[in-house]
């Protein structure tokens, strides 16, 4: 980048926030997918003027801008894939308001998601959406990729609790999309439109995020099976039976055998999947569906069961589950880690595609995840060096997706599009379709400088 | 309009799905907001093959085309006001699936809202959005209005249960956005940007539409009050106390009235205030949340409550509810009818300002609705042919509007911006923002063509 550019922006927001020092570009060059783009400068902004300032200037000289938050996607969503200024949110990590009266926070999108759940929580209040890494994620990565997580079959994602965004174009002018209200019609619905455009559109820097009441009480259960096809057949009678869980959630054979090898734990034997399930809500409410899911545990071809009453008692059954991810990376050398979503309905048959095709084609594909919500963590396990395995993988891939698309899912539930779904947009989308989106990012940023590169 | 474009249109849809008639255009030059603007053509089409076709000719000769649900909309959403055509979607009222095990319903936008709701009702599903128009709104109008109703604190809008639309674009270009899953975050959120855009980015066809288990149970209350502010008061208790209502309703003094002598009922003594309120849920955890909502009315300043636990009891409350507005209507001989929306612990003062505003102008406002979301139905009575009254009433509106900004409110929570928002649209939004609207509305729609004139 040129010099003068540097000192401008040094100038305007001040030398303690504007690195071009080795070691600072090739920290913020990698995310969670292990790809590495070296940006020309990476940014810390404190404040919205900073944010203003620095995309006034970036805007002058045309240098694209990538907006960072944890860098824990799994899409390359904040790779600075054509260079130029990496803008990274690690100083604007303050819980502005909880607003107990009006049930909603305002938050700067480097807040961790795990803070604020535990400040709203000391409240009384509740902030739903947990991705898996909410101990190191940030809110604003959450708005960016519209995160999921263990809790959206209930609750939904992170999307229905942001109730208005403050930001900025990225000529460095001042927008707002929503507001504190539940209800708001007025105008064209871009505050959904922002929440998942992996900043791509704007540069968000206050979020308001919806809270509701502290659920008084919570139970998890894990029920173990023979079988993959009774465990994800269980899954579906669960869901049509009112029970109304926060979590259910799916592992496969492989990931319970290496979860808990990791862990130094005993698996069970013929344990071949495993579901685990969380009701929440006031104690009355929770015992009646807790009889209810007893009896549809004792009419149903289960291995065995165990109910978590205690807080410690449940963190047991989520530490295995959060720990499936660093578990398996531990097979084989690398991990395509695919996050596709079916109609809950076509869970069995899926797994059952995937698996087949694991066989045929001699990979190692674990599966888990939210299957209360469809959504099916599909890992293909490979070794880069190995170039015939990594040419199945990627011929399975492909013809995962297209399963996918075929029953009606969507190629990414949580993780975003960001530049490793990007081959793949083509077969969820026609060429019609992605023309809007093109024409969508062109009224936001003409000269696509906002994180270019990504979606499409 | 062209006679020969007229002939074409009939020879390509059929000569029973296009009229010219003068008894046609007049019947489709209303809606409920009593303004009338003549359309040159109705058309019924019957099929997506019918407005893919009528949407070519449309855009070859540049012809305004503007969709129609069931013209039960306040904001003048389905007027022709550009003249053209309006396409009505009467015909197209099909349920095409109600999928029991994936849990959504595939419908035509003419369905009609309770259609859909006794018939997933009677596989034991629940589509709870529930506009007070029910019983003669569309779906189709549903989604492009956003519309709410009573059910949304606990529930959410219809843009909650939109999974997916297809449609077609301006030019008659097929469009998907979305899937029959919770979970999908590839590409633009185009689903959410269509929900709610009042039928100016494309035509909707087919509407995916998320279901969940029936509750089991239901209990209203009705509580009444001595004075306005310990109504709202009140209701802000019931939100924080993690009751949960499905349906948390507010009625003055002068709705009371009206509507107890609309339907000759007793109003009851020093009634100045009443709240309507229902929870859901399965039996335990209804028992439970009654009687912690008894314990609060006990700890309250209220005059009186009663509780409805039969249907039939709580078809007498609800009515009362939704007979108010045809009830004020009586009252006087316009009805200036808007549906603002403020954070809900910003409502006893709202009410306040405006019932101050109303007694320092000599004017009638009338308050009710949806106070669980902030969203305040807020009705000037007026006489058009009193023009002291009407400007005064006009001076009213604008402050109203803006007070509800100043307390990060909403001009239009359900009713939708249309043309009667249109003057208040620079209170809510900046002109960049507008830009911003413009530019998503170029983006879909170049020509200006889909249902011109609205929103900006």
């Amino acid at each position: 980048m040129d010099k003068k550019i540097i000192k401008e922006l040094q100038k305007k927001l001040g030398k303690d926030k504007i690195f071009v020092d080795r070691e600072y570009l090739v920290a913020y060059s990698y995310d969670a997918t292990g790809n590495q783009f070296m940006p020309d400068l990476v940014a810390f902004p404190e404040n919205e003027e900073d944010i203003k300032n620095l995309l006034k200037i970036a805007y002058k000289y045309r240098i694209p801008v990538t907006p960072r938050g944890a860098g824990v996607g799994y899409s390359g969503g904040s790779l600075p894939i054509d260079k130029g200024i990496v803008l990274v949110f690690t100083r604007m990590n303050k819980i502005l308001k909880i607003d107990t009266r009006n049930l909603y926070a305002e938050v700067e999108p480097g807040v961790i998601t795990q803070q604020l759940q535990l400040e709203v929580e000391k409240k009384g209040l509740f902030y739903p959406p947990d991705p898996a890494s909410l101990k190191t994620s940030t809110l604003g990565g959450n708005v960016a990729e519209n995160a999921g997580g263990l809790r959206c079959f209930k609750y939904g994602v992170t999307g229905n609790y942001v109730l208005g965004l403050e930001g900025f174009l990225v000529n460095g002018e001042k927008i707002k999309a929503g507001a504190p209200v539940i209800k708001d019609v007025a105008g064209y619905n871009v505050k959904s439109l922002l929440v998942g455009s992996e900043g791509t559109l704007a540069v968000v820097t206050k979020i308001i995020l919806r809270l509701i009441p502290l659920p008084e009480h919570r139970v998890t259960f894990r029920v173990d099976f023979k079988s993959l096809n009774q465990g994800a057949e269980f899954i579906n009678k669960v869901i049509l039976a009112n029970i109304s869980p926060s979590a259910l959630e799916f592992m496969d054979r492989t990931s319970i055998a290496a979860v808990c090898k990791y862990l130094g734990i005993d698996p069970g034997e013929d344990v071949n999947a495993s579901v685990l399930i969380e009701i929440d809500g006031n104690r009355a409410d929770i015992e009646q569906r807790k009889n209810r899911f007893v009896t549809l545990v004792q009419e149903s071809d289960v291995l065995s069961y165990k109910t978590a009453e205690t807080p410690e008692e449940q963190e047991e059954v989520w530490n295995i589950r959060r720990n499936i991810s660093p578990a398996i990376s531990k097979l084989k050398p690398k991990k395509i880690n695919e996050d596709i979503v079916v109609p809950t309905g076509r869970i069995p048959d899926t797994i059952e595609y995937i698996n087949r095709l694991a066989r045929e084609k001699g990979l190692t594909i674990i599966m888990f995840g939210h299957f209360g919500d469809g959504n099916i963590h599909t890992n293909l396990m490979v070794d880069p060096d190995d170039l015939e395995e990594m040419e199945k993988a990627e011929q399975a891939l492909d013809e995962i997706f297209k399963y996918v698309i075929s029953v009606q899912g969507s190629i990414t539930g949580e993780h975003g599009v960001g530049i490793s779904k990007k081959p793949f947009m083509g077969y969820q989308f026609t060429p019609v379709e992605i023309e809007i989106f093109k024409g969508i990012k062109r009224t936001f940023d003409p000269h696509n400088l906002l994180n270019p590169g990504k979606i499409f």
